[in-house]
């Protein structure tokens, strides 16, 4: 380990008072029991809740995520849901805030928030409940896929709860405060949870790797990309309250690392058409080089070849993209089994049918990767648009 | 948010690109949507394997623990559980030091140890395995106590891996390797997954909170305090191969946060002792002042209630100290429930029988926190002393 020198300007107040003296900051070598321990503090980093659009979607991925599927009380009328509403944005705004919520029984816990967002998101029974007339035409279940093998305990729900933070314990203490003051309205139908690196373990940009060691995103068109805003936010076909909204597809998939095992890395650089190394295609170097599809090796065949997620999962059509923002999961193994693993995976696009749907009939149909990798769940909400101070998130439905 | 300078000296290589120019970093105010991601990068921070003790236990706490209890296939002999430790001692060597193991098959997701470690802990089952005469005398299930409800799920074990780093990432690869290379020696009992603030959200030291919003920890005799050598390594009592080595109790102690909510903060802090806000003794001011257990309110009862916590808890007896490295827990709540949670409880210490045991007795007999929590796995390992290059974690007991 190099010496890492560390010197903090004279705004350095809120640092904490072991770095705000200008610390140096040493690896292993002088005391390897104990790695300095003090590096930037980011916990009272703040992503406004209030804007034009909801924060949890541009924002830069955060390390922890939870996704929350709830389910309205039987017999729920419009007014419930928007009092719902109404307490849950208030909540959240103080939450990412770093304030406690207004029955916060443990308000010490919020004064972290680590770039904590809470992102809502409407199911088919809600638009049910308070204007089926104004549902999107795509929020409904997916078609179904020959791959598909969706349970009841990963799929559907009327409200979706986005909390994402950069400290696991201000995600699950966001979690618990939502989950309180929802539970005289609705009920938990299911919980995601995952994650990515943590904040300050790799390099900010960084693509993330899945459980597969794939590296998994190249290509999306993230937050700072000029695509963004017209893959994710808004269409002109869509309802007039869904305007700076967007759609969330949560699909929960399962991978078989088990299996994967057994897979050789030739293997494995083939049925992704990209190298596990460092992610470059195939017919390339580095991870961004644009991958050549018209390229054939010496026996004449594609270098990236027809099976590949890669060339299946890439639109010939621009308009197909989507913006991925998924976490990988990790829980207790059952019996038998070295692991319980998979991806929580998220993409925003402003139209589910026109964008995300032909992406997953193709993989449907041919990708070498399904033999290692399973849907369990399933899951299309509309992301409704942000809102001002004094209002909530879907009042626009509401009017 | 203020504005947070920070500049890196000359030797700031290996900070990443961006980080290393010497960025001034700013918080949300001039961009909403994106606040600065680039904070020193900690991804490399290696914690030695190989010393005298195992890493693990004075190492500062990292913010992702798993805990992996594996059961030896039936017909184990000595020479298979051997060959066990010296793979897996070689998997964790090149792990923590942020190298691919032997047969890594994702090897670039060791690359960011995060200060990962991997500890190793001897069950009963082992060592009635490998040496049945040299089993220290704690070493067995703990004595029923009244309160537990425990579950097979979550206790015994006869191999323990304690696999710790703040990054979730790492966790999962490292737990990923060493279960697999396990895979034809043990199958898994169980794990259990934990969580504490991220790296850098908080002041290094800080106390920790667990999910009921407790300061819980004060007077934990900590890796930087004089006591913890006395308090953790060794005892004369114990069979010399076991020197430089330690226990382990891991409690799986469900906290019903249900319950907890009908408890007003007055209720809290009594039962707890300690206030709320800032984990300060009933009878102080400051998180580390000294509690006064002879203090009496005007009605002439004691300040620190007789059931509290703090007082169960605090042994009259400076040799029954234990040093506790828990995790909490928040896992998908079952149906109906808003939460499913918990502490990993973790406690190292020379001798259960001496330091843990009187202090769970006093706490089984009256401590008012039972109310709302509840034992539901219990498991006691010996953790056998560090090796050097070369050598295996265990090497002692083979002699």
């Amino acid at each position: 380990m190099q010496r890492r020198h560390l010197i903090f300007g004279g705004a350095a107040a809120g640092l904490g008072a072991l770095a705000a003296v200008g610390a140096t900051l040493t690896g292993t070598a002088q005391n390897p029991a104990s790695p300095a321990l003090d590096i930037q503090l980011h916990g009272e980093t703040i992503v406004p809740f209030y804007g034009v659009r909801q924060a949890g979607v541009q924002t830069p991925p955060q390390a922890h995520g939870s996704f929350i599927a709830l389910d309205l009380n039987p017999g729920t009328v419009p007014d419930r849901v928007r009092a719902l509403l109404k307490l849950l944005s208030d909540d959240a705004a103080k939450l990412t805030g770093g304030k406690a919520a207004l029955a916060d029984t443990e308000g010490e816990m919020a004064v972290r928030p680590a770039r904590l967002t809470v992102t809502f998101g409407f199911g088919p029974g809600l638009m049910s409940v308070v204007a089926p007339a104004k549902a999107p035409a795509w929020l409904k279940p997916l078609p179904a896929f020959s791959i598909d093998r969706l349970v009841p305990e990963f799929s559907g729900g009327d409200l979706l709860l986005q909390i994402c933070s950069d400290d696991p314990m201000t995600v699950a203490h966001a979690q618990r405060m939502l989950l309180k003051d929802s539970r005289s309205f609705a009920t938990v139908k299911w919980v995601q949870q995952g994650f990515r690196r943590a904040r300050g373990s790799d390099e900010t940009g960084t693509t993330m790797r899945n459980l597969f060691g794939q590296v998994d995103g190249t290509a999306n068109p993230g937050p700072g990309s000029q695509k963004f805003g017209a893959v994710v936010w808004g269409d002109a076909a869509n309802p007039a309250w869904t305007e700076h909204g967007t759609s969330l597809v949560i699909r929960r998939i399962r991978m078989d690392l088990d299996k994967w095992d057994g897979l050789d890395r030739p293997g494995r650089d083939e049925s992704i058409g990209r190298r596990m190394d460092n992610g470059a295609p195939l017919t390339g170097v580095q991870e961004h080089d644009e991958p050549d599809f018209d390229a054939v090796n010496a026996a004449g065949f594609p270098v990236i070849a027809d099976f590949s997620h890669l060339r299946r999962a890439r639109p010939e059509d621009e308009s197909q993209r989507i913006y991925r923002r998924a976490y990988n999961y990790d829980v207790a193994p059952g019996a038998g089994r070295a692991s319980e693993s998979g991806l929580v995976f998220a993409s925003y696009q402003a139209d589910v049918n026109r964008q995300f749907v032909p992406i997953q009939q193709r993989l449907d149909e041919l990708d070498l990767l399904n033999e290692w990798t399973t849907p369990v769940g399933s899951a299309v909400f509309a992301i409704p648009p942000g809102c001002q101070p004094g209002g909530f998130v879907g009042e626009t439905l509401f009017v």
